[in-house]
């Protein structure tokens, strides 16, 4: 059996000897070579679209394809046929760092570093951003401490990220499909929302991209937030309306929005969140960094040769 | 006995009822009204150098002062007579929103904020910051996942610190007069400075403004970190030779500086700091939020009316 795995990230290929497959690196940005267009197995990570529906074509004895990618649309649109190739994911892989970002994301929405970067840049001191303040003044989200942050799209990310919150002191609810308790977090589902939007001050949004998510923060769930209330994205651009979310910045309908991801990336000069007022933009910086690969392909290599069900199915 | 609070702070007074004791707001900007020159204990928190200067000469009866800021020097220098005046400070008040602006400044150096802001500024979308990216790369300080970061001056801020690094997956280690394991983390004296500073991905400083920490962070000592190594100061800016940092900045010494102290404040504008490459400007803006003013207060006032030793003693 032969196994393809990218050159496009560090992989420890020697961790994966001892099963009864060959392993050979290729480049995912050029056509697979025809020495291995009888691969069985595909790993994939930023492949070209032109080597994907390449391979869609070539690899006619793939059964199995492993992406790297928390959402695998490439390979699910390269015209592959899921009918005999199996496509599983690399949820999972991503947690840390995308919850990482999340936490920098809110910490510089509290802390207002992006506004103190305007002030350096002209050499000022912003004397109003420093000194003596307030300790958590009402009506505004200036720490953790005491925060109420609400996550929607409550899975395994919101789940590495909310002991981290907790530890800085903030209270984290989560809306979830699947209502419940889950480690001690309430998570509700989505008709609970025009409940939860008012109590909070910090909304992180790690919803997939899909129909049922499209525009989910619109103009009325903007204004069920109180007006100090911060957005941060880290889940898919096309969940916020973001026509609506301009609007409610440049209102002050809300204190301000941390985003890294957006309905087109990347974000076309001509939008008009660049120069809305408390916007951050993060160029899709979350995550990008696949941890623990090795661990899954392993894990999910087991599972094929043994004919048992794969982890990540899409 | 008489105890004036500032009102300077929202404090809640009424948790400090039931002593022996009669409490009485006072305006920390303006002179002690004549009816508090009586006042037999006084609480102070951003008072102006007059209030405090004009105290020393009118508050005759005085005999402790309870500061909230971690180091009183304002008090200390207002020319009360400290045979009869006893000063405690608000050390541990700040340790919370200190450790959190700690925090968000290494988040923000690893995640490059103040970099995608600059492009922000110009509708620019900063592509190299974005999307797949090597995962912890070496000779690279990215994420504090597997970070090895040094924290210089490892006292009670430090110990609340930890647990966010560790929780993020960084390892710790401090430097402080006293060596020895502290809650799982060593902490060396500072003839160790030569080994521990190549290895350090992040130097925290949260040293004390004194003589002896005077331009510790000095030409040599920055030559010792990594070139990609970041320095975080959130304790007296006295610790930096900010000329020498300037230096090591421009020449890509070392990564970068995000600083929320200076040897001056606020910064003049002259200051090459503003422009340094890779350098972060925060208007001393840790701290300045005292937490749990009330339990001190209260705790050093009974020890006071016990005859006991009270904490954080100058």
């Amino acid at each position: 059996m032969k196994l393809l795995y990218p050159t496009s990230l560090v992989l420890d290929a020697q961790s994966l000897e001892g099963f009864s497959v060959t392993l050979h690196p290729y480049d995912v940005k050029t056509p697979i070579p025809d020495e291995h267009a009888d691969a069985d197995i595909l790993v994939t990570w930023t492949n070209s679209a032109a080597n994907l529906s390449d391979a869609a074509k070539r690899l006619t004895k793939l059964r199995w394809i492993q992406s790297l990618a928390a959402g695998p649309n490439d390979v699910l649109s390269a015209g592959f046929d899921t009918s005999k190739v199996l496509v599983t994911t690399g949820s999972g892989l991503h947690d840390h760092t995308v919850a990482e970002h999340a936490l920098a994301l809110l910490l510089n929405a509290a802390r207002r570093f992006y506004e103190m970067r305007d002030w350096q840049l002209q050499a000022k001191w912003p004397q109003h951003l420093g000194g003596p303040q307030p300790d958590r003044p009402k009506d505004k989200f200036t720490t953790l401490r005491d925060a109420n942050v609400l996550i929607w799209g409550y899975g395994n990310i919101a789940k590495t990220l909310t002991p981290h919150l907790r530890g800085l002191g903030a209270t984290v609810r989560g809306v979830a499909r699947t209502p419940g308790v889950r480690d001690g977090i309430e998570v509700y589902s989505d008709d609970k929302l025009a409940e939860l939007l008012p109590q909070t001050d910090a909304l992180v949004m790690i919803l997939p991209g899909s129909d049922s998510t499209r525009h989910v923060l619109n103009a009325d769930r903007l204004k069920q937030l109180p007006n100090h209330a911060w957005v941060v994205n880290v889940g898919r651009g096309t969940s916020i309306d973001e026509d609506a979310l301009v609007a409610a910045l440049q209102d002050g309908q809300i204190g301000g929005a941390a985003l890294d991801v957006f309905e087109k990336e990347p974000l076309p000069e001509s939008s008009t969140l660049w120069r809305a007022p408390n916007c951050i933009i993060s160029p899709h910086a979350a995550g990008g960094r696949p941890q623990g690969a090795e661990e899954l392909i392993a894990s999910n290599l087991r599972r094929f040769l043994a004919g048992q069900d794969l982890k990540n199915i899409v």
